[in-house]
């Protein structure tokens, strides 16, 4: 037994504890055998076992955008930890707290030709908000200091305005067995508290909210609580433009407009007075395109210090969270817009029904993507895939139940199995996915023969990307599905049947019906010209209605 | 269309064809439209279409195997870049000529919030010889003399000692489609020519010459030309103990040792008067165990700037190639070594006849692979995963035909598929993978879909980490099965049915017999208790003989 290891990582994992870590997802190896060990003793830390790296970072971005915690992930040396970096990418992007613990050889074995040893000191340093090559344990008391001060630092990014990823790259000699008898290190200790400072002054906007007819949009808030904002537009008549990440569609409020994509694709002259942006940029490359051409004041409103200025610089950028900034604005005197919001909800409510209508008679996505959220019940989590289903959301997702979620930081369609996977521990889940990202991810099926998950995954199955026919790649035949459309020819039953899940399979028309219960894959086979011609139609046909009646 | 684009990328096409680089494989996407249009249009560039970019790499990795040629990749922005990560890792670590090109958004979309848009420059730093962030194609000369600098530099990592991978980053502004009408563009021009310099003082290693009993220790010399060093070894009768990987085990050169993992496992007293040490450190853990501890000189020969010095630093290192240092060497005067050739001669006569026995009794992993050992052809390629194959193919693979490969820089698990179904474009392929490393990239498999690949896909599905077992891990059963063993219970007949593989299913102890021709899928069933006691068992019997008659 080593008594300098044992202290070391019984210290470091009780400390990853006793921050709020409750979930660590563990991909077999052994150098990492230390930590291993010491998670799985530890009584209030749950463990899970993937073996695909890649696909087990996912899952537990699934698990943080599931219970809102750090979730702590660990690997063996090697490039292991290399099949880390699209979810680390995606973490950051989406300032999602990923503790990343790599297990890598002892220094003398760095930079020498020994086996399975590659440069891991930095090696997320483009992507994570921390990071710390740890040393050797040893029998002072400099390994237990050196791990409250990282911790300690590195908690900060673990909630609040700064959060993100964190990489602890962490050297074990061998022998790798900790002793397992000195549970008794991993007992709980208090954590010193931070305080967050915030200061607004609110006379900065009377100018602005004087000009009347605000609209405010609303992205993705990284979970950020919205209800201010609510009530601010309550009071002050403001439509609220919200994307479906925002998760304010299905509040049912009635200043929420669930048609903005649509809106801005059928009419161009929309004029508001000022502009309040919360949260990431929206999905809809409509809205901001209008966004990034508009000459009216835009305020931005993000509790990072580093705001996100696409797709346009802001006038004004205020670090704060909504809740904090709203609260404030609420009790300024409210300017009359009750026109601007009754033209609002008008146009929102014909786009509805017309959207309605066209889902009666279609035969493509749209069709059944509509289908299907009509059965998604209050509170399941829809989870959609990058590419297509984020848009088909935008579109078709206008009164429905349910809190869409997406891997919308780095936008890749990879991972998207493993992190609907990861929030199905958690919740109630059904990820809709085309065929491209599905098989991009498949190996991320592997967790529910490992841990029995439930889950409905909707693949659309066009034989390919279909979102390369709507850009400007199609109009040359010579090299489009080669290069872009890609079929793969995938008969996705053999994957049901590799991984153990129920298989049931529609075409687009079908009035598909989603499983209550089980891990079930429901192909639907769809036509991409088909569902780009419907697209269109419906474009066109909401262009014409819009600009005939408002 | 958009001149200055067309005039960049296809300038940068011809100049990657023009220095060597025939074949690139392309992962779909729209940022990367203009280079995977003008790697299409260049008649004399062989493009390859794989969906998932982490498989894509180390199916690059495979060709430049099998053509021992530098090879490019080719994504979009986003994750897409970051799932590179592992096979640039072991591209590295291996001295692989992996040309990475990644498609970037933008300056104006960087570290804004626009979407999938990672920070990409550098992001390989860790891992790369080479990188550089292009500039955007503008209409001045500018561009066109980038390209010119960049490809001279980089190429000097194409071949030759310094050998490796580089990243280059293109930002693209839409329009995306370049003018394919301006084919002239992509005509050969030559390339300006760099000589290496090399030198050795042959007086400095005369002293230890004199010494006698010299041992050669070959590892993987990255396609090294080793005709040298069969020539002294012959003169000067030393003995080579060649790694499977130094691909000298099919010569039957009477020198070479084929069983020196066995020999150094039952004999802790073998003390020669000098080693010579060529290539990569040995697979063998006996070998670079008792390397580490051996007090006579050793002298390492590589043809790097900064030498593998695991696992001890040697006492000379000679910066040249094998066949540089060795012709130089054998025109010494010969010692007389014969009697100690004469030892190691009949030690390995001993130790492969006692294999030969074991396997004809025995019913665990180690009968199998002996068995397909034998029907491998002269010339083709047996690709061994990391773990177990390597590691068995280093015991049982004594007196075959065949060149042994691996993915052995950084000894992952991931990618061997891919790097095994890349290799089979060019050469007759038999791999042979235990079933995580098979699990793991199980998304490899896609690529004998999309380009019709003949192999024989040997999976030994031992139900979990096989190797594992041999570790002091597993004294203590608490923890070993569901942190180590990880049994997956996957029934691969499904996988195979997936990619529309033939799939043969096997018994350790059935005789298994290789398809001639296809995509097979060969799963043999075995027990991982009764490999590693199987493996005692040998272990112990070859100790006792050797020691009794030796």
């Amino acid at each position: 037994m080593n008594d300098a290891l044992t202290e070391q990582v019984f210290h470091l994992v009780k400390r990853l504890r006793d921050y709020g870590i409750e979930e660590v997802v563990i991909s077999p190896g052994s150098r990492s055998t230390p930590l291993a060990i010491a998670c799985e003793v530890h009584e209030q830390m749950t463990t899970y076992i993937h073996p695909d790296e890649r696909s087990a970072a996912f899952f537990a971005l699934g698990l943080i955008k599931a219970t809102n915690k750090p979730v702590a992930i660990l690997c063996t040396s090697g490039t292991a930890a290399s099949n880390y970096v699209p979810a680390v990418t995606e973490a950051y992007i989406s300032h999602l707290p990923l503790v990343v613990l790599t297990s890598d050889r002892p220094h003398e074995l760095r930079n020498v030709g020994a086996p399975q040893a590659i440069n891991q000191v930095g090696m997320f340093q483009n992507f994570v908000m921390y990071e710390r090559d740890f040393p050797i344990a040893d029998d002072t008391a400099g390994t237990v200091n050196f791990i409250e001060h990282v911790m300690q630092q590195a908690s900060a990014h673990f909630k609040g305005p700064m959060r993100g990823p964190v990489h602890f790259n962490i050297p074990f000699r061998e022998p790798l067995m900790p002793d397992v008898t000195k549970k008794h290190l991993l007992s709980y200790m208090p954590v010193p508290e931070v305080l967050y400072q915030k200061s607004f002054n609110v006379h900065l906007l009377r100018p602005v909210l004087s000009l009347g007819n605000g609209l405010i949009i609303a992205g993705d808030a990284q979970q950020e609580d919205l209800t201010q904002l609510l009530i601010f537009s309550t009071i002050h008549h403001i439509p609220i433009i919200a994307d479906p990440l925002s998760q304010l569609r299905d509040t049912r409020h009635p200043n929420v407009i669930t048609t903005g994509d649509s809106a801005f694709k059928a009419l161009t002259n929309i004029q508001p007075g000022y502009v309040i942006r919360v949260g990431h940029a929206v999905v809809s490359k409509s809205i901001n395109q209008w966004l990034s051409a508009l000459d009216v004041p835009q305020v931005l409103v993000q509790s990072r210090t580093t705001p996100d200025t696409f797709p346009k610089v802001p006038d004004l950028f205020i670090e704060m969270t909504a809740n904090d900034f709203f609260r404030q604005l609420a009790e300024e005197q409210p300017v009359d817009n009750r026109e601007w919001l009754k033209y609002w909800q008008t146009l929102n409510d014909l786009i509805t029904n017309k959207i309605h209508q066209h889902t009666q008679v279609a035969t493509d996505e749209g069709r059944a993507i509509y289908h299907i959220f009509s059965q998604i019940e209050d509170g399941e989590v829809l989870f959609l895939g990058n590419s297509m289903p984020i848009r088909d959301c935008d579109t078709f997702f206008t009164h429905f139940n349910g809190k869409p979620y997406c891997n919308r930081g780095a936008n890749g369609i990879d991972g998207v199995v493993s992190t609907a996977m990861g929030m199905a521990i958690h919740k109630k889940v059904t990820l809709i996915i085309g065929d491209i990202s599905f098989y991009h991810d498949l190996n991320g099926l592997i967790m529910k023969k490992l841990e029995g998950i439930d889950i409905n995954i909707v693949v659309f199955n066009n034989n390919g990307g279909g979102i390369f026919s709507y850009l400007p790649q199609k109009e040359d035949d010579t090299y489009f599905e080669r290069l872009f459309g890609t079929p793969l020819d995938i008969d996705f039953k053999h994957a049901a049947a590799l991984y153990e899940f129920n298989y049931y399979k529609y075409n687009a028309f079908d009035n598909i019906t989603l499983p209550k219960h089980g891990a079930n894959i429901i192909e639907v086979i769809t036509d991409r010209e088909e569902n780009l011609n419907a697209h269109r139609q419906l474009q066109n046909a909401l262009k014409e209605k819009l600009n005939a009646e408002l």
